[in-house]
């Protein structure tokens, strides 16, 4: 009794064991056997990777937004939870813009430095929009299923917001091509923040960086959406 | 009457303009002149840049933490509010220690996706470890004015918390040398919290990184620190 | 009347600092917003970012040649002053090509040594070439407002000069895209001569790089440019 | 006689060397001259860098496949034995994808270890896999002469091969461009490989890499290729 | 019956999946439960990351080397199997010396290009040297648990060897520090090795890189190692 | 007679070429024998690669300054003229400083351009100095022979000249450890103005740099030095 609900737990991980039941691991074989065929009764064959020389994998089924409430996946795992890059070769070219935006919390006495600088010189800002133009054309180098892709334009502005003693930085990116450039502007926002947080860390180490969201994309299949 | 509180409230960005009133900009030299005299009495000669073949620049002084409250000042700028490295050659050599942490909001549906992957085989958090800790690896590269420096450890950990349907990640840094380590922990775990975003951003729009702060901090000077 | 002339000289930063009025800083806000009333009735207002969940920033006017006599821009800067990334998207695709070149001043001595050790192996040029192919690859890390693009060729020679005991390096790059390929040229040839400035400086300190120029230029709304 | 078999045997590198007989290097210039005028003889003029200014370098010649047998050339070096990138603007753009492959030797002891890894997590295999595939994204900056390019898809498998104690690591990348992905996909397995070395060399020092080669090409002029 | 053996199956898996058994994953709470206290009685609690704000993590005990016949565990995975870095803080600085080799095996047609090349200029095996020691210096931006070192020196030689139309590689790295330089020399090795296919890869697909294995490696702990 | 002059204007090639003698290529055996026989009457045994398995290389002698005007050497060319990287592990620790500077020369217009940035909102030097920062940060990255190593401080000034229209760019490097800092000097200070450039380029052809050297040095045990 205890049993079946034991297996129905582990269905997922037997199915993924069962992947490499081609080589015992001190695993009495019968076991693995009766409990394959249990699994297979359930969800057939598991999958396994291709074989060497074989052609190259097909295009994996891009989620339909639609679809999602019945059966929702991940594009970035395989049916077996295995991490994969997504093949955008066999989309669209378009032009493509992402942008994100994030708050860096400062406290009154840090912004009162930030808001002086501004005056004096204003390069903490700068440093910071530089270190997120920069860090957006690093994006495939830091997020590892991400694209390597050109882009037209990064834009990131900061704005000393009084109110909350914050920072609101928001950050574009633009690419014409096969793939989004969320990630671009998301990295470009971040970037900033942290190199806000760095600058003025000895001053407090009550900054935070919060809310790093995405705020508008357009371009692609999915096509164009703003939040709210 | 005007006059003098125009001038007070200018007084940052004159000191700073005044710095290079060695060539003229098309401003009548008078004008100028007359203005140095003026910001002179009130803040003596503006800073310049070592003359050529000086010798090395001298250690500025860094902030003492008691005297913040009555002058605080940010270490990465100069008296005349630019960007600059802090030079860290006359700090001692200690063992310094960093955690830092944020907190990935996916949402219910999302959080049952990356729970399943978890257990079919996991790869959406160990994916998003190894950015955070490659990324680490990276800050001197992401943040300008941060020192490359030899990292002797870096953990990035993630725990998926069902309470608030999110991932709270961790990441600390761990270093033997004349400079902290915050920056490479706040890397860690941001890097770690955006590769998340990347491999979950087709199933929903509604995900934001928050709370990105620093938890705990031993070495150095300052010693140790904890988010109580 | 001193009023009027500071005013003239402090037009651009002011012009620039009340961008940010909406929060005062220790400044008496009558001050500021006397001084702003004056601002408008010359400049207008004054630019500001574009607020959160703005649609795509428009693309910036591009400098034209012809009015550049009258009022000539810096297209990596916007009228506010600030860095900003130019929006290649509108542009049209093209091949472009871009020859830049430069001359690391070598002495008689380290010159005879640079031209045995090419009889010999020819290593020091051959380092020197591919550290400028390499470093031409590294363009968008290294130029902060720089595309990263793809290059289709990259070329570096060097010749060896012995009237002036130099070594001329010529570095042209190719690419078909966007936007153009200076600074991929210029990136080559500058540091193929860094690269030999490496190897002989324990033979010499009075090595000098010079003259880093461009040579040639096609493709592009610009067209083809040569140095006479 | 002893004369003319020296210079047959040094004719590649005189040629060479003659290219920049334009000054002496310590060598009595009529021998030089002489030297040349035999050289001419044989050879005509030597190959020279372009002049400075001079327009684009023209496209090399690519190797034709038939005429291989009969003179074959490496692509990256020039007539004078110089290193150099393909200029490969002139080429088609088409869908390029590039197997390769290579084997980790683990030996019995700790290829027990990594599959005990693989029941509990699985870890060891999806690091090499998130390494090799951002080592694809990396390959221009590790190949000296490698284009940097878009690649639309990386894909890295690893399977525990129990027969020969083995990891089968394979890679595949995908770009739809000018230039071949071969390099690429070989990377992606050889970066993989050292992955699983690096996690493994603590409790082994017989692990060794082997079979590195391609198995599969397809798109470019040459066409489809695979490995029987 | 079955039970029993599919529970002794699936412990490593159950016991990591019940770290956090804290929320439940649409698996009935009491099956889980009645899972969790047959693992105990077996295992004992689970590993579970250090909650937030907890002081670092105590260094792991490193793998005895006379205790690995008995119980051999990898050092980069923890006792769940998740991938971790080594903290070395607790190590001793020494000189640290690692050389590894490899061998591309060219073919009787590519290796005359090679070794005329080698006459003419020689740039073929320049390049892949070049290559391999700027690769040495990326090992830890390609190999995710790899700490990032200076190294005080890296080598590489190829040597032409007719006998199997081979190009033998070794790659020496060198460190004074608290970690080896076996990865280093691997991955000056390959990178060269690569290099050398890269640029024959058009004359012969049947190029290939096999053994790459360490030779040598000094310093450290385990003192000095020598293959036969 | 002739014989001997060309024997004499080869010898250092023959001597690198007989390196490899131990294959034909296609050359009379006999005529190699015979050639070798006469070059080891002059040069004994060349010079050949540690056999693998080989202990580690021996630390390079340094050239001694006083005894460079009677047989200077090229420290990153070994005695047969391949390229190597200097073994720094036998030298001391000890604080490194070095300065470099460039100037680059821009134009009347340009100049008075770059001049009213400055007055506005000064990014055109703030983005180049940020530039020279991260650039000597990559030193190691972009200059093939170069160590990785810690800085501890960079700083890159640079100082509008209005007498020759020019930007004099400063930069300065320190570290402590057992190599200097030239490069990181040269390379802050070239990107910083090569950065200049690329913000300029589109209101001028006629920019160029000059004047890139060193001016300062000191630490190691070459000591102090400064370009008086």
């Amino acid at each position: 009794m205890l049993k079946m609900s034991i297996l129905r737990s582990l269905v997922p991980i037997v199915a993924r064991s069962h992947g490499w039941r081609c080589f015992s691991t001190g695993v009495p074989s019968d076991t693995i056997a009766e409990l394959n065929k249990e699994m297979e009764s359930i969800f057939g064959e598991s999958p396994s990777p291709s074989p060497l020389g074989s052609s190259p994998s097909p295009e994996p089924a891009q989620p339909s937004y639609g679809a999602e409430d019945l059966q929702p996946v991940l594009t970035h795992t395989d049916s077996s939870g295995q991490a994969k890059m997504v093949d955008v070769s066999p989309k669209e070219d378009s032009k493509r813009v992402a942008i994100a935006s994030c708050r860096v919390l400062l406290g009154k006495k840090v912004f009162n430095l930030v808001a002086s600088n501004e005056i004096a010189k204003g390069d903490v800002l700068t440093v910071a929009k530089i270190a997120g133009i920069t860090g957006a054309k690093q994006t495939s180098n830091l997020i590892p299923l991400c694209h390597n892709i050109n882009l037209s334009h990064v834009r990131v502005d900061l704005t000393l917001s009084e109110e909350d003693s914050s920072v609101l930085i928001e950050g574009e990116a633009t690419s014409s091509g096969k793939t989004g450039v969320e990630m671009e502007a998301m990295t470009a926002a971040t970037i900033a923040g942290l190199t806000i947080y760095d600058m003025c860390k000895a001053a407090s180490k009550d900054i935070s960086i919060t809310d790093v969201c995405l705020q508008h994309k357009s371009g692609g299949k999915s096509g164009s959406w703003s939040r709210n």
